[in-house]
């Protein structure tokens, strides 16, 4: 990104803050301060803090010891950056730089700074952005858009070499290292998580590859993602070892049909939560409401879960630009799960599948 | 570790809260968690939080669809674990257990939760763990100090091994792969950092490595770390490529006297304010306290960094078994830097250095 990208994102989060009646934003390291300035410090006990005032300058705290490595960010050269000491309390420094009113913070900001800067700015309120400026990063531009279709076809391949591999005999830590090493191979950067859940495992949908040997006739949940160029993949797809069983047949059937009508659910303005609603009706109508246990969906972008969450309760409406997951799932405790992921993005008339990876059922060796 | 480590560290947790005048601790996915129960879930937006009350059974709230893996953790079998669904509100769940009073929080936890909690628990309020059971996890147990002995000397082998390799002439960002592939090999199962700060770029602390070629002359400063089996390491050495000039010379004996002066101002009682003016007082008397820019050091366990912190302003007495880094440094803008840092752990006596490096001026090709 050029340094004119991050001055339009200071510029247009500003606008968003006033529009949502704060004073600010409170960013700290992470997804929000990499969309706003690129500068990608880790986040640890030393505060950082980019500071959006509305009708001001933006203003960066940084630790002193590295003002150098944040002047040298791309946005280090056009916005004021202030240092405070080992020795010095931040939050104090921070307080003056606040000023005073209500102040959105980044979602991930550590408690104890919170802490910190509630002790210290007395005339500050804080709200997360998440519950008061949530599409601060929702609607991706066509660059951004482009690196998370790029992303989510390196998911694709990844999902293709690894239909290819022996599955029967193996332990799914195995698997899971084979899944990293082609998202790898396929251009990902960083692996992000690798779940396989493997017949009466795959019913735990965030499942920790263990040391189970995979069986022939298991269901497999295969759940993984990584980062290309900082954006996120996430799919999901479900394999069967050998010839599937009648019920697994059944309930994938069920899954595939509930993921399609939430996909054919997205249009601009309709509220996140009736594509929820949409895979959920299919589901519950099959008798299997109560084992599908979480969301359909969640935003995706710098980070892997993000605004907007596709969940009962968020009315939120859908709008060009979004882009989320659709991932219902079946669960049935000791028996096996099934969920099939995507990742979309809404258009001008409805949405597009990022992912390609067929939806067929596929047996794997 | 078995599970009877962690029954005696809630106990402990319990009772170290109740010595802080606390209704207990607030604990969020992070080193306080795996610490205390050994589950690592991912830290993100959906709220997981084990509480640990003052006089009553600890209880971990988690998202649903992760029950049955919080379940299988270390400790699933021997305390309540209460799922919240996507669609409720899991922050008035959390007032439900925590009930009130003063609650410590980890301090990594998210603002989002912090604040669903101050919203949902009025009856409680929250303080940091840093801030108020710093101790919680900085006296280290025989076996914890065994796994940092451990991750420390494979350091220290890194270090051997990328005193071979080639330095004029290759970029930052080459020597850093090269420093990664050598904690891996040394038995590294995660890589955290690798700084390299050739010539000017050293007088920037946290320099993150870039393209700029290494040259003849130049003082690099190394500073890397990563994880075996959960615990972490973390060394600074700074080598010259070649023949060094005088004052990179005379800086480095300044810094090694400093940092070896902090070392034997080490001792059971000491106030760790006291080893950063240790470190300092042989800074400025060499005419450099200016550019010492930077705390001492820092704890280290689970944590990369993690109390106690070795600056000015921390009066706490060392006890036998903490573990931190000494790390002096002296930065010269546009010039150079020079650091070292070892990992050292406080005895019943005094301190031993866990990395056994060779803190002598080395030349690299």
């Amino acid at each position: 990104m050029t340094a004119h990208v991050y001055d339009a994102r200071l510029r247009r989060a500003g606008e968003t803050a006033a529009a949502a009646g704060l004073a600010g934003l409170a960013v700290t390291p992470g997804a929000d301060l990499v969309y706003l300035t690129g500068y990608a410090p880790p986040p640890l006990e030393r505060l950082t803090l980019l500071v959006v005032g509305v009708g001001r300058d933006p203003v960066m705290l940084v630790p002193a010891l590295e003002s150098p490595a944040a002047a040298s960010c791309p946005v280090g050269d056009r916005i004021e950056i202030v240092g405070w000491a080992d020795g010095e309390d931040p939050y104090e420094r921070a307080a003056a730089l606040l000023g005073s009113g209500p102040f959105a913070i980044t979602d991930s900001a550590w408690a104890s700074h919170l802490l910190g800067l509630q002790r210290a700015a007395g005339g500050c309120s804080f709200v997360s952005v998440s519950a008061s400026v949530p599409h601060l990063r929702a609607i991706k531009d066509e660059a951004e858009l482009n690196l998370l279709r790029r992303v989510a076809e390196a998911a694709d391949r990844a999902f293709a070499e690894v239909l290819s591999a022996r599955f029967g005999g193996r332990s799914e830590r195995e698997v899971a290292e084979e899944v990293a090493a082609a998202l790898r191979r396929q251009g990902h950067e960083e692996v992000d998580f690798t779940i396989v859940g493997s017949g009466p495992n795959g019913a735990s949908p965030h499942h920790e590859p263990g040391s189970r040997r995979i069986e022939r006739g298991d269901a497999v949940v295969l759940d993984f993602g990584g980062r290309m160029d900082g954006y996120c993949s996430d799919i999901t797809r479900t394999v069967v070892v050998g010839a599937p069983e009648p019920q697994i047949e059944e309930v994938y059937e069920v899954v595939r049909t509930a993921q399609q009508a939430a996909f054919e659910a997205i249009a601009p303005g309709v509220p996140a939560e009736r594509v929820d609603a949409a895979a959920r009706a299919v589901i519950a109508a099959a008798g299997y409401g109560g084992q599908f246990v979480h969301r359909t969906g969640h935003g995706i972008g710098l980070e892997v879960h993000e605004p907007p969450y596709i969940v009962a309760g968020n009315p939120t409406p859908l709008r060009p630009g979004m882009t989320f997951s659709i991932e219902p799932g079946i669960y049935l405790p000791n028996r096996f799960g099934v969920r099939i992921e995507d990742i979309v993005a809404v258009t001008d008339d409805g949405a597009v599948r990022l992912n390609q990876a067929t939806r067929d059922l596929q047996t794997v060796a």
